[in-house]
């Protein structure tokens, strides 16, 4: 393994820490950053004190590498070499996804905790979308004791919701429902509008983890007064050893994957 | 029911506040702050403005009502006027302990939370003791995934934590176990030693919930480079509204038992 | 609501026996019983005692009615006027299926419990195939506190399943793995084959709950004097009330659904 | 290890059958079948085909030996010479007690699985008593996705029952409760008596795992035409092998004490 822009990092094991060149030159597969970039100028490397460019010089050295990367399509979007590299993009990957799907989830609990004034055990917890996200959410608050309301559109999920001990609630009569503590957003539509929010979260807190635009009218929400919060990337800021672990194992299973 | 001390706060329904005098007066009840004095001299009332001294005088005044308070002690030190007043300690209730066991589990895991870098789910995390808050806090550390290892002396405590699928662990040979990302303590001995924390905490993090004088000997983790935290009063700090609604209960319940 | 074949039964409110005639004429739905029949030459009604020929006769007579079966092609198979009827099949729904894993898990651990000389807590349970039964029998087993493994195919079931707090295991290394007590097959493929059933399942009791033709091979499980069971249609045989409530609302569902 | 009595069984390892008089005369430790005796004239040894008398002859040969057995007071008044044995009851151990709680919970769940028409999935279930039995049946009903309501006199066992997610009846009031399709008493005094029965238990099945005398009047509910069951010696009925194995292991954690 060889690392470039990790100068001030102190590795145990079999870790070289050359210049770029080196790091480039010595390596089969190479794993940049996530995001790329921070200032769309220069690489993220907030562990380095010296600053490398994102520039088609970049570009070229990287040509004909076998390239790990989230979020590929901001990284073709820095110029006309960047689309030549042979990017594989882990964040599309179904394995990233679902394993991000618990850091996210401990994430938001995390927040509602700090933000709401009672306990979490014996709270009416909205969650709002049954997909990864809300499956483990769900899963998790009962686990605290909460109350566990679902709510989602397919009968199947509202059956399936029901029989292991949730209250489903039918997201088409979401605006008859009254009295949740706290309501997590997973659905990145916009499911809690204004009218919304006025009926039913007045008294709430209100987390959003839905991918942008995300499902929350915050101005709405500000307006209300109604505490809200947008929670975006929560795995790399709650659990940053659980997050390189998920992005290491979604990699090498992209690599046996294409050995196989 | 009749306020002092609260002239920033606004109230919803029938809530009056007066001044020292006409509260006591009014009230056949009188439930005292807790903890009752920061500065040992005036009334703990920080939604207020004006100071109210804690003299002899004070006591007097509040001879021949009942007054529930918090750490009865604490109070009866204060002066001698003190020791003649009608104290009812809901801190030494048993639903008190019992409920502040929710609160106090669920900061423990908010705190490891956020010093963890790592995820609950998936995480190894050893409970010492498997009283009130080992029993609640075993319980919530499952319900989010974690390997649950609960250490404890009584053979028929070991066989109820196998039973409810947690890993049992015999106090006495917890020193040869390894490999824990959390350790939560409880019990209110010397368990966590230098010795102890040498053998099984290196790569751990310690949070000690049990009251003063703890079990964990900080002054030898911070020697062992291990994080460790002394968490008290985790109830007031991380859920308030909670914390305030079990004191409410547990005095309506001590009236309620008086009265009958 | 009128009923024809249910002379031995006593009804509470505002149903009506009459024969099948007066029960075809009044009604706008029919639901026919499941199965439709067990001799193929009388309707199946064993709380009634005169028979009912299923014919030619039998299928005009319904026609033109809207009609409710479980097992279409059954019915179909019968006659070719049977092919005319608009039959709508409930056990092809989403709905069916789903709640009727309820019933099916719960009879399979009735099954476990019965023929397992220990207890399901602490017993090392395998379940194999992670659809709808799957899901719900792990969720019962470690409700019961067995030590749940789960073997799937997909990489992303077998990433939620560590997530939900089960042991994963590949299918494909499934001949590696041993030690299961309760072996529960949900997979209607043949998983478990001569070859298997001799390296993993020895000492186990084996429970097919897929539907026909299984994934059991039962000839070699009985010349390796393995316990095996093949349970088909348990929800009738275990837990007839809700077979027939589940049968009940699915048909609601379809009725609105229709109507909407 | 000397066995006699067991000439019927085949055994892998170091187990001799001798006669009893050998057994004895090779052996420090002896245990004694549960319960001694079915006939009141020969020791209970279904797997062998000659009876052995219990008589004062067969106790003099025990003299002098350590003997376990449960249920020591049966022994003892088996005539004169038993009461000069050296008799250890591993039935009044601690460890006994709790480990059968888990066959007896098991146990208790087969009945209501075959009794009850629906599935316990969804159904209302009462657990009155939270002592060892009540303290795990509750757990594993919830494991099921039951609604379990628990039944306790003491206000810290509500309190405690509550947080764990079980709604809480109090003893004093159960007879203003309704709607349970599963009552499971666990309280060896009069709980259910007629009047109870006839109050809230018309449409529920009742099934009784109090040690003799029970806690529910049987009489009344044939009347009342309640279907009930007296559940007794579950373990060794439901789960005979882990029934022996709470023997054996609570034998040995016998010996270890003595020892140490």
């Amino acid at each position: 393994v060889f690392t470039t822009g990790l100068e001030n990092v102190s590795f145990n094991g079999a870790v070289q820490k050359t210049d770029l060149q080196g790091t480039v030159n010595e390596s089969e597969y190479i794993i940049l950053p996530l995001p790329i970039t921070r200032d769309k100028k220069t690489l993220n490397a907030p562990l380095s004190d010296r600053s490398t460019f994102i520039n088609n010089e970049f570009a070229k050295l990287l040509i004909g590498k076998k390239i790990f990367c989230g979020l590929k399509e901001d990284i073709i979007s820095l110029g006309v070499n960047f689309s030549e590299l042979n990017l594989k993009d882990y964040s599309k990957e179904e394995e990233f996804a679902i394993k991000n799907a618990v850091p996210t989830s401990e994430g938001a609990i995390e927040l509602a905790m700090q933000e709401y004034d009672g306990t979490i055990n014996g709270s009416n917890c909205l969650v709002a979308g049954f997909g990864r996200i809300g499956k483990i959410l769900a899963h998790m608050l009962r686990g605290l004791g909460a109350n566990v309301f679902v709510a989602a559109r397919k009968p199947e999920d509202l059956n399936f919701i029901e029989i292991l001990g949730y209250t489903p609630v039918n997201i088409y009569t979401l605006k008859d429902k009254k009295g949740f503590d706290i309501i997590f957003n997973t659905i990145p539509k916009m499911v809690f509008d204004a009218y919304t929010l006025a009926k039913i979260a007045i008294d709430s807190i209100v987390i959003d983890l839905a991918s942008l635009p995300g499902g929350v009218d915050f101005e709405a929400a500000s307006r209300l007064h109604i505490k809200s919060i947008q929670a975006l990337s929560l795995p790399g800021k709650v659990a940053p050893k659980a997050a390189g672990e998920i992005i290491k194992s979604t990699v090498l299973s992209m690599i046996a994957k294409e050995e196989s």
